[in-house]
């Protein structure tokens, strides 16, 4: 009974192929309520599934790979599969997504023509239908928008999102500027005859090539075609998926993508995701020479044949602000977890003259306008009994700050934990924010949490 | 004719051991003028050499390294040496140094006899005398006070210092408190009875253990005695070396101390240094079990057989507030090497209406109550021309911040750079600021270097 509406086909609206929410569809149900927004039953669960996607990437792969177990592998075939392995897929991560989806760089058109015929053989959809969907992605990235959402789960994010229908109504591909890929001529024509390409690109040409080449027509179409293809997919699937889910974040945590060289070597570089997330127009995704990222070395040297050109790179300084305001975040955290002693506007005021009669009776040592209890601490102190016992009563200022012995940063920590008082008037406390602005270069300031930064060298 | 002047002996002299210099004294010059203090001339250059300091590190190991060329090593006796080696190395470092001079445990009688007994055969000095010595070097680390300073040279903090003679005036050895030693009757007994304990302990014993035990007496003293007391010279002089010269500061770059696992490997676990000068009296050096501290094992071993009692440790809390400190210290050096755009303070102040009128001739775009200039960016803008063309002369900061796109990091920091200007009356400003206060729970504060502190996702 339920039934889903057509949608208009508009210019941003799915190909025909992959990941297509339009194909196979049918008429809409009378409450016009889309498919995808009803709950999955016995009767309705097959309507739900985007069976041309199903077809293109769970059941042709699984023929392929159970032909396979019965097609010898002839060592031309093989090596011809691995070779067109490498350039389907590098089709997708230096074509689809660093030229296509982010202009990292800009392309002649002989190098477009190659990237959109081998990149269609990687069977993922168009380069305008891919492009746009990615763009959604940055754009929306972990939201309910993002059409492979990693919050959705590993298994949604790698394969799920194109398993399933989509309600097109809600699509936010129609939020992405493409006036660029609309005017590229080899993107048009590629999305115009996606369905030809497709099906040349991804079977009748590694086929061909074994058949004329060396007679293996069967192994061409199986090994060439389908286990390679299948292959492909997997790799880029885990863009969506493992770059998500695995590894660091070394410049913004807020949001779900990671830098790991095990997606890197898997995806062809694309797994210093963290990185591209944050600078997606940068034709690098890995920035050191020793990090696998073969698309930015692939690119480097199209450059220098002349095929690629005008290269995009954010520029050390971007790269390092953000890698500078993580580290801070992660400080931030990590210092509030640590016990930093009262802060100052929390202790109780005391008159010098009631500081020095408690001290009578309590083992009270003022250092830096600061009053502290050290009874506890005076059998541990390194320095000894003595020394510490001759300040209590005492401004002890001068003595603990080089007078007798210039206290390490730890000694300063441990005394703040100590703090029970501050001198009234605060001369003390002035002179030594004074000497803490003026001697050390240093100011008092709180972070992000409100707990106050003390550099190393710069407490009272 | 120049001449020394006789040092009085006090209870905080030098011993007249290794490293002494009272030992060999002379007259003084009729100005009294301390030899130490006139220049090196070829009539005068013995006058400033510890002679008997140099019998004992130099001459001593040097004559037995040749006599072993010559002295067959028997492996009974190979293995005493070995073993001998470990004893009288460990000694030093979990007696004379964490035990006497740092106080980081205590120790059972029989224990700390053994302690004495084994670490006078390592040829150093008496507990008295190396553990005040060492005591001043920790107080006035890198000071032309510290006797072993490390900005005297490597080869000074090595073994220089104990080559040459020091004026006695000079020596910061009655500023440190050592009563606790002369209260340990072992120290004292070891004090009084240096010599012998040092004849006994390097040569004697070894070579009675191997000449008794196998008839290897000229082994026994050879190679258990001068050769293995070579190297334990040599060792745990490192830590005065090696360890202020090799490695990282994770605790406090201002002195010279330095962790470094080869100092480690060398010195017994010794070489966790920036660690030790901050946290002296830890019984431990390095703190993770992965890291090589045998000294640490064995002290904490010999709690086990009830040797050693009231092993102290610094608090987590007082080491990781270390760590955070001199890491705070790093990044804000990190900081200030990168242009975070012109502070805001220092950029002009304009109306709106002016900056409307401006914005037709150039490409002005208003984000958060600043002005900027976005000229050089709109053909590299990653979300395409159109959205950022359509900001200029507007008010952009809804669409900037997530109305349309919510921008990463790096794109709020490219946007600082951009900056021209602020609008008056800060209305705009006052909201951003209020903003990053109360919705992103982070203030703007500057750092050490009067930097502006920004975190990932705290931007305008
Ligand atoms: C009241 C709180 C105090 C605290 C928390 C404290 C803490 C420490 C700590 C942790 C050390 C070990 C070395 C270091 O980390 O720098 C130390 C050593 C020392 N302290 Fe204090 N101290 C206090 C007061 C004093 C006072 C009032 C004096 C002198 C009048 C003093 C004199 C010394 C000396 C001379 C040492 C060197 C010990 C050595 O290396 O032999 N301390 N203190
Ligand atoms: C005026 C200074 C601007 C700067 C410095 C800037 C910077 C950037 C940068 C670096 C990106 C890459 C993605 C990212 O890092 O988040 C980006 C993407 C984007 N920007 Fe801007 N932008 C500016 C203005 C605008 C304005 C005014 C709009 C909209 C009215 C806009 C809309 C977008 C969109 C939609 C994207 C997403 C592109 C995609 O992933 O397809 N930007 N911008
Ligand atoms: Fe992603
Ligand atoms: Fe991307
Ligand atoms: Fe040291
Ligand atoms: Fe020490």
């Amino acid at each position: 009974s339920a039934r889903e509406r057509v949608p208009r086909s508009s210019s941003t609206s799915p190909s025909r192929s992959v990941g297509s929410a339009a194909s196979t569809a049918k008429q809409a149900p009378s409450t016009f309520v889309h498919i995808s927004e009803q709950p999955f039953t016995l009767a309705n669960w097959h309507q739900h599934i985007n069976w041309l996607n199903v077809v293109l990437i769970i059941i042709i792969p699984a023929a392929g790979c159970t032909a396979a177990v019965f097609t010898p592998l002839q060592p031309k075939t093989a090596l011809l599969a691995f070779v067109y392995y490498i350039l389907t897929g590098l089709s997708i991560t230096a074509g689809y997504h660093r030229l296509w989806s982010h202009r990292a760089y800009s392309a002649r058109l002989p190098l477009r023509i190659l990237l959109a015929a081998f990149g269609g053989g990687a069977v993922e959809g168009s380069i305008r239908w891919w492009s746009a969907g990615h763009r959604v992605h940055h754009r929306f990235t972990d939201t309910d928008r993002d059409p492979y959402s990693a919050r959705k789960g590993l298994l949604y994010s790698h394969m799920g999102w194109m398993v399933l229908k989509h309600n097109p109504k809600k699509s936010a591909r129609g939020r992405v500027d493409i006036t660029d890929l609309n005017a590229d001529p080899v993107v048009r024509w590629q999305h115009k005859n996606y369905i030809a390409v497709l099906v040349t690109m991804a079977f009748l040409f590694p086929m061909a090539v074994a058949g004329l080449g060396w007679g293996d027509w069967k192994g061409g179409l199986v090994w060439a075609g389908i286990v390679r293809l299948t292959v492909v997919h997997h790799a880029t699937f885990c863009v969506n998926s493992l770059a998500h889910w695995l590894g660091d974040q070394p410049f913004d945590d807020r949001r779900s993508p990671r830098d790991h060289f095990l997606t890197a070597i898997v995806t062809f570089g694309e797994g210093y995701h963290n990185f591209h997330h944050e600078f997606p127009s940068d034709y690098r995704n890995a920035l050191k020479w020793y990090q696998y990222d073969p698309t930015k070395w692939v690119i480097w040297a199209l450059k220098h044949v002349g095929l690629a050109y005008d290269l995009k790179t954010f520029s050390q300084n971007a790269i390092e602000q953000g890698l500078v305001q993580q580290k801070q975040k992660k400080l931030d955290k990590w210092r509030a977890r640590l016990n930093w002693g009262v802060p100052l506007e929390q202790l109780p005021v005391m008159e010098f003259e009631e500081f020095q009669e408690q001290a009578k009776t309590r083992a009270l040592v003022l250092i830096a306008g600061v009053v502290h209890d050290v009874a506890n601490f005076i059998e541990q102190h390194p320095g000894g009994k003595a020394l510490i016992q001759s300040g209590i009563g005492k401004d002890a200022t001068a003595v603990f700050n080089g007078g007798v012995y210039d206290h390490s940063n730890a000694a300063h920590n441990l005394l703040a934990t100590m703090r029970v008082g501050v001198i009234h008037g605060g001369m003390e406390v002035e002179v030594w924010k004074m000497a803490q602005r003026e001697n050390k270069d240093s100011t008092l300031k709180s972070d992000s949490n409100n707990a106050s930064i003390v550099r190393a060298g710069a407490q009272a």
